[in-house]
């Protein structure tokens, strides 16, 4: 893999190169698979155990050796795991991630602040997701959107303060192509325990709402490693359904950190 | 009508009283409203010329000049005026205001910033608001509603940074009764110019919706009173539609303010 | 007129013509247009009086005059005048109109009678229509719209058998180019009085939905002529706003009515 | 069974008893209950052995055998079994059912014809169903709401000609109480291949809904009887999910069949 990337670079000559997955979604990875340590990878490596991690992992693992930056723009564990991050940190490499927010999501970590700000209380929050690209066949597997609906559902309870009841599903509708379609149903009570509700839909087109966050990610990494930063850089938090570290749930919050950080980057290179 | 108020305070055995206008909206004050001077207001007062200032700009005169903080939560001119805000500093007394966002609005300034944040260009932003109450009765007149539309539009602008097509309606339906829906449809054209859709309904109860914030305001504008703020109080723009002074229009830039401000008050007093 | 309809026919080698109005939406005509004599109209045209007919009807009364059938796919008036209409006996051509139902109006005749069948009462019945061509720019003023929004309101009373309140709106948007988007609100009441809603949007491509009645119409009213039928041909109502004569309102009826016709016709040509 | 629903008529006063399924949902009744004969049920009977049939089944054959008429107002087996169909024709009992239809289906089944009569293709036909009581409770369990899904989907297949790409989902939301929403997103195809949506929301209370129906299928199902009628009546299948023998399944085709039984029972009785 390692070999491939530089190929890649030298054909294109490339003065910088950083790696995104943007593969279809695996099942999340086994609890196992958090508790590797460097050592573990190196005799996988050497004895060709190449079930030890997800494909995504060793993809990861491979960029990060190799000094190339990554982002991990999928659900699927990536660079996501203790044994990455203080590879990342070793090889002074920076990453991102994980699993790239182009719509549910996005509206989400937008409109949930409004019901925690407003002391409007969800009951429940609903959430069906149609697409019709591969991305929505793969996710239609429940084994590969676990950890995908886990995210979503995360989200609503960091922002919210507590658990509403939520329902979230995914399904693949091969007519939509590159589209998709969510309908989100948020139940609330108010002053006096009257409920309302509120109701959206998004209809988007998958790629077009993902590719511009690809490209900002690949330059604000760039920039970030010639800034010296290394490991997870919690400030690209806004791209991605889980916050890194510390990073804020907030869309709003999000942003305002990664303002912060683009001009503290711009300052200095 | 200072006798009035000073007489509900005596009756009640209230130490403190605050003014807040929830009485139905006004048609649109005059632009010679605006230009008038303090003097304008005491020769008016003089002859009786009532129709100097919209009523609820009288009811705001008579509370601030008798020392009473004053809370417009409608449309109306109420406290907007350049006369009455000096008035305020003069006499000392905290005001806020205008019209509280409750629905649509409340929605819009969580919605917009996501996408200025997302670079998602608005081609139209369209709503519908259905009320079934008094409230909406009196807003399906074209003259009263005025005032309300163009801060509903004002906000989409400074929170986009462009103005997209809007179209917004306000009318009333018998049968909703105090209940309230607005429909939302936005436009957007993203990455290499594909255009997107995000809808929105809102199914609130107009009462239960704007109690709580009145009674917050309430306490808000009597501590403000007693830390010895004066004139319009631009922390509390997270309430209403149209934000005052510097105050920003997003919903979670204002929220912050309001957090900033509760914390100084409760340090303070 | 004529002339330019026959050169038509000759040069493209046509043996039989329709004339279809597909123009924009005219204001109403006035109610002295629906007094007019034969007489009348033979004097206007003597004296060049453009002005006693709207344009659309002088374009119907040359095509019908001169022995073509000619379909109002408008809510201009057409061919919807008394007199128009006894020339079409007279001169044995068949017309039909008025006003192709491609949108809300389709969906309202097959929904309505689901309320009437299950007596759930209308207590509301609201629509927005936001259309981006050149047909909702004509819409959007006032005084053309006037007659198709009565057409959208009369279906409704004709097929609940009561009026609701009703509220329908047509806009402009610019950025919606062919496409059209209404929002229908139903508020109704059940049993003991309980209020549901239902609402439902429909995104449609005009031309789409348009183009294939037209050319349905342009077929059925040739083999209309060729079996004999004169006049308004009521069994054509299912592609209109407004049926003709004793047709049903509702759409599963109409239906029927068209496919009781187009056996009727392929027995006899 | 046939004791208690004697006793009931008798501490009651009645003169005619309807027996109506309103129980929750049961699982689907097992291949080999279709092909039970009266013997296989007078042997079980006399074994006690209880599991034969689904319980709605054994109460349904109670009804039928004791001479009662009995409605299946649910998705479970109840009289839909060859074997009891028999007994009704056998005991003279006339019978009806299954699952009554109150929202989604039932504007499935107004609707879908639309896109039949204007020759638009649907490509995929996508139904969220949330529930807050204790029938969504039952049917949130995928082997209770088995049969019900299939019955929404069928009727799409038998309205449309063709089976489009469907997606059904039915789930519990503890805030709902009594009510219920619906989504529905239908994704079609018209003129040149241009593709088009609707969308619709249905938010009604379950019991508002369901009560009118069941008083009406018991004065119906007694009138029935008074007229003679045995077997399923298949002439109210505009009250279920499912309808019976060679019933039309469009909403408007059956409510002209009610009101032709109707009106057939009216002169008779």
């Amino acid at each position: 893999l390692q070999t491939d990337i530089r190929n890649f670079a030298r054909n294109k000559q490339l003065d910088q190169v950083v790696v995104i997955n943007l593969a279809s979604t695996e099942p999340q990875a086994s609890s196992e698979a958090e508790r590797l340590t460097g050592d573990d990878l190196t005799q996988a490596l050497e004895r060709s155990e190449a079930n030890t991690l997800p494909t995504s992992s060793w993809v990861a693992y491979a960029a990060i050796d190799a000094g190339f930056p990554y982002v991990n723009f999928t659900a699927s564990a990536g660079a996501d795991l203790s044994v990455l991050a203080q590879l990342a940190q070793h090889r002074r490499v920076p990453i991102a991630g994980s699993d790239g927010k182009t719509g549910e999501t996005l509206v989400r970590t937008i409109l949930a602040p409004m019901f925690y700000q407003r002391n409007l209380r969800v009951l429940s929050w609903v959430g069906n997701n149609l697409l019709g690209n591969r991305d929505g066949k793969v996710l239609s597997e429940p084994r590969n959107r676990e950890s995908k609906l886990r995210a979503k559902e995360e989200a609503l309870t960091k922002l919210l303060g507590y658990s509403p009841q939520t329902l979230t599903s995914i399904d693949h509708v091969d007519s939509f192509d590159d589209w998709k379609t969510a309908w989100d149903h948020v139940h609330f009570q108010g002053f006096l325990g009257v409920q309302m509700a509120m109701q959206f839909t998004w209809q988007g087109c998958d790629s077009a709402l993902a590719a511009p966050l690809v490209i900002d990610l690949a330059r604000l990494l760039l920039a970030a490693q010639r800034n010296g930063r290394v490991g997870a850089v919690e400030e690209l938090s806004v791209f991605f359904k889980r916050p890194t570290g510390n990073a804020p749930h907030d869309l709003a919050g999000q942003f305002e950190r990664l303002k912060s950080f683009a001009n503290s980057l711009s300052r200095r290179s």
